[in-house]
């Protein structure tokens, strides 16, 4: 039986003060707790209920049963699934050398847990291994930015810094780096040789001022490429940014796809 | 005044049987709704509290001033924008003869709001004047999907519909019918003129087998593109429809992109 104590302890993680103080995150869902298996995360406890538990008893050392009215407490989710983790966070940092010879993503104060989730997902399909955010964007261990990973925080590395002074470092390994802006180079003519920084900026205001001026080469989404004549009338004035994302990379691998 | 009963009148908006009975749906915050005066839709009356009501007065023939605390009960969204705007539906309908020589999406059993929101916006950036939806599609009018779309549901014609018996009218009209499904041609081969129907299937069970029959061509994201070979170790097992739909739209413009 849990305790009213543990009870109050786990719900805490919804929020990101508790998060800190305690090192510690929740995972939710069967399909991202059982990846957890098969992945170098530190999972500290699992709560499940009753088939879930019978399913995972034997594979999670720390696992409890849990009563269904008491695991909604424990959950983060409208609708809970049956099954959580607790897990370590682990502080990721990577060398500006590292992301020699590889595309890398940028966020520029990315507020929207759904959007750094979906981004963190593009990437990992993508095989990009690096996130680059600002410190003001959303934080990676979010219930609502974990979730929407659908389990790819596991593999790709998310690093929260100053920007500025990262983005210095990174021009003196003479790494190129890319910044969507609504006026800058079309994206189907870039030529990228399979190494760059791609700075994406927030869902309300770009990339910021101060982040600007480290681009060196702007690039832009072009509106109507599909449109048939009769249709091509209306200026459509921002796409998502996630959305964004996952056109960059996927035009970002156009020079050196070998299938073209 | 707002009466009650027309306060549950409004709130009763929120549920899709009563936007059925009433033809009506919700639009809130000032961006879309301000979007609606260049647009054809039909706004029935317009709500707005202290400031919006003073800057719209002159612009909504139907704008109602509204407190703050009445306008939280007409609202669906948790933190209220402080307009919003009470809209007839539109059916639509298009001939199968009008998608020739065009891209259209086709949507098989999409159920989160979010993500057929973001495919609307989508097909507006790319100029994309079409979308059919299979009846089990997650409805239009969901103040969800509309505010997902971020006004684009007012460029884009979309239509609910029998698919199998849709599609075999496509079929008779010789346009292509695309399919993204996990093993199809790898969509960086792909080679179309410009015309042609794209099916996306729902986020849990993909493109159901009795429209599966119908694809012509099928298609497929590779993953992995940008992965420098240290990092080229792992199998995502799949992207969000909606980033899907953006990447495949972003690769349909490559063989008849003049910029390439």
């Amino acid at each position: 039986m849990l305790s009213k104590s543990k009870i109050s302890e786990i719900a805490a993680l919804h929020q990101k003060k508790f998060r800190e103080s305690s090192g510690l995150f929740i995972v939710e869902g069967e399909k991202i707790v059982s990846e957890l298996l098969h992945s170098n995360s530190d999972v500290v406890e699992v709560y499940a209920t009753h088939d879930l538990y019978d399913k995972y008893v034997n594979q999670f050392e720390n696992i409890h049963f849990t009563e269904t009215h008491l695991f909604a407490k424990l959950s983060a989710q409208k609708s809970p699934s049956g099954i959580l983790a607790i897990v370590k966070q682990q502080q990721q940092h990577f060398d500006v050398s590292s992301l020699k010879n590889k595309i890398t993503l940028c966020l520029d104060g990315v507020r929207d847990p759904g959007n750094l989730g979906t981004i963190i997902r593009i990437a990992d399909w993508f095989g990009i291994a690096h996130i680059i955010c600002s410190n003001d964007t959303v934080e990676l261990y979010n219930p609502k930015v974990i979730q929407a990973t659908m389990g790819s925080f596991m593999r790709v590395k998310v690093v929260y810094t100053a920007l500025e002074e990262y983005l210095q470092l990174i021009k003196e390994q003479n790494i190129p780096i890319y910044g969507a802006i609504l006026k800058g180079e079309n994206i189907y003519q870039n030529s990228n040789n399979g190494e760059g920084v791609i700075i994406l900026g927030s869902e309300s205001h770009g990339i910021s001022k101060t982040i600007t001026k480290y681009i060196d080469k702007p690039i832009t989404i072009p509106s109507n490429l599909l449109a048939s004549e009769q249709s091509l009338k209306h200026q459509p004035d921002s796409l998502n940014v996630a959305v964004a994302c996952s056109i960059i990379c996927a035009l970002f691998a156009v020079p050196h796809n070998k299938f073209l």
